[in-house]
């Protein structure tokens, strides 16, 4: 087929425009006779690349000079021990918020390194909404607090940055970096695994506030070490020179698409549509208290779960790809990041809207 | 201008077909209409790409079922850490053989878990020779023994496999994989950054005897747990999936060079010829001894320094790129991994034996 439209949620479709310039690339880059992936990350070229990557995702997400921006690996499965190695330092608790799958992950790895004090969680109502703010039990000494902006699977989304004063806010930014304005100033860390907004996996871009670099515990090894890698503009060791390149295109291209504002306007009008369509139509349904629903993850479910592998066939036959939910929540998911186009979710609602009729 | 001749020590070139065939998968994985960077990483597509990788790599390799094969992230410099966290065990210390830059790293890396025993050094000699190891001082509770086959830096190559007796031999293989046969079954761990045999940077492959797994100290970040890695085919995050799909477009190209055997024959082939050559002629020198210099990266310097600027000017203008030595050294080196075809380093010879000509 040609290009399908990708509802994956993560690693997530890239925008087409994005693929044909790496395509072009791919062999020569720019007359040099190399692609990008064969460039010494020390050399002149590709030290233009990675600067220019960083200098265009400050200005799309608003990152002022008090912040450092590192391109680091391991995605953020691996930031969920980086942040209490580096964070903790001479404190030895930690304050989580639990909205979902994402939030456990991070909060039984932080519990590993010092004591996580579980401000509020949702789980007792299966994740469907987020506790409101004032009902949170922080801790005064905790050396920092953490939160999943946007939980993938659940798909469930804060509609506000929490309050978080004298203590550093920490935010898992994976599946909804760049997908809407976000003051940036509002935060100690904000770290997002490359492959939903920003590009290819591998790469996992990390903002951080300079006072809080250099509190690192003393066996953090070096290569997850804030200070250092900022202190070696992300090149301590080789970074993934190629997924930092296409981050650098897709940071480009959204840049030509009216920057994080313009593109937070057609997730809204993306999502909206979806929802309104699902609640509209008896058929389908979505568990998550309305206020909170992603923007980016949208799940939802058929009325009879034995039709959904007739529903996955039916859209993978019309390039529908993907909507499987997650194996730890079954049903469907249509994860919409930026760069699926506005016709991508208009040839979902078709394609749900004639299974409903034909099979409701 | 069109494809060059890189030395680059890494990232490195890589082979010209696998160049092309990315760019021709780049927006459609064989009719999947997706691209394999937008893949999810448990599709049936991907899980198909990369099973295959690694039985490419095993057969390449001859990787017994004895061993797990890890396609982890963070490059050969987080296996510092990772290396000591998992493989200490209830013991103290390691033994490491110290034979230059990348060796010296793995050391101060391992020093801050535990008690490094440095059991042989050349650094007397400005690393230009390796130790013979009937003068080497190991030790009888040493949990490993550690070295690097290859210095790349340097230009320094073991030609033999250290005995090892009851300890397990761990090769940072990074600049040496699949270059030439080895027997695998000698070792504990072999790791190695793929970015210069293996494809893109970003992508780190451990070989690991599995009676090795399951020894990671408490603290051990998990995704650097090995038997976790291992427990979970790689998957227990997001790989680097697009650099692990190159890697195993690398492989399949290898085997159509007819296996390390025949790409080992090359590779001795490639090296001679320039050694030869830096022998032979009075303008150029290469301070290794003769028996332990590298088939892959061979440094070499000019009769005179102020001259190195004019040399690597009137290279680049040919086509043959990164020549300059590593910043810590400086003179020059060429790499010539496997993917640099012999036509290139009788291009470099011919550039060389020109250069000394007019200029010596």
């Amino acid at each position: 087929m040609s290009r399908a439209y990708n509802f994956c949620a993560g690693p997530a479709t890239l925008p087409e425009s994005v693929l044909r310039q790496a395509r072009d690339e791919m062999l020569d880059w720019r007359g040099t006779g190399m692609s990008v992936m064969e460039m010494s990350h020390r050399s002149d070229e590709f030290v233009q690349i990675a600067e220019t990557a960083e200098k265009d995702l400050r200005e799309l997400a608003g990152v002022s000079d008090d912040y450092a921006v590192l391109f680091m690996q391991g995605g953020a499965s691996s930031q969920f021990s980086t942040i209490p190695l580096n964070l903790l330092g001479e404190k030895d608790s930690a304050d989580y918020v639990n909205t979902g799958i994402w939030s456990k992950k991070a909060i039984a790895e932080a519990s590993r390194y010092g004591k996580v004090n579980v401000v509020a969680s949702s789980e007792d109502s299966g994740f469907t909404t987020i506790p409101d703010q004032s009902s949170w039990q922080t801790s005064a000494d905790a050396a920092y607090l953490h939160y999943t902006p946007n939980e993938t699977i659940g798909g469930l989304e804060f509609d506000f940055v929490p309050d978080s004063p004298g203590t550093p806010l920490v935010a898992d930014m994976s599946s909804s970096m760049l997908s809407r304005p976000v003051d940036v100033s509002r935060f100690g860390v904000i770290y997002a695994g490359a492959q939903k907004n920003i590009g290819p996996s591998g790469l996992v871009v990390v903002i951080i506030r300079k006072d809080l670099l250099g509190k690192a515990r003393k066996q953090t090894p070096t290569m997850m070490n804030y200070q250092v890698i900022a202190d070696n503009g992300s090149m301590y060791n080789t970074p993934a020179t190629y997924s930092w390149y296409l981050a650098g295109l897709v940071f480009k291209w959204l840049k030509e698409q009216g920057g994080v504002k313009a593109m937070g306007e057609v997730n809204l009008r993306k999502a909206r549509k979806l929802y309104d369509f699902i609640d509209t139509n008896e058929f389908y349904a979505n568990p998550i208290d309305p206020r909170f629903r992603s923007w980016m993850n949208v799940p939802f479910t058929l009325a009879d779960d034995a039709l959904n592998g007739e529903f996955l066939k039916g859209a993978n036959a019309r390039g529908l790809l993907n909507l499987a939910g997650h194996r730890s929540v079954g049903g469907m998911r249509a994860s919409i990041y930026n760069a699926m186009p506005e016709a991508g979710v208009d040839a979902l609602i078709d394609y749900m809207t004639e299974f409903a009729k034909e099979r409701g």
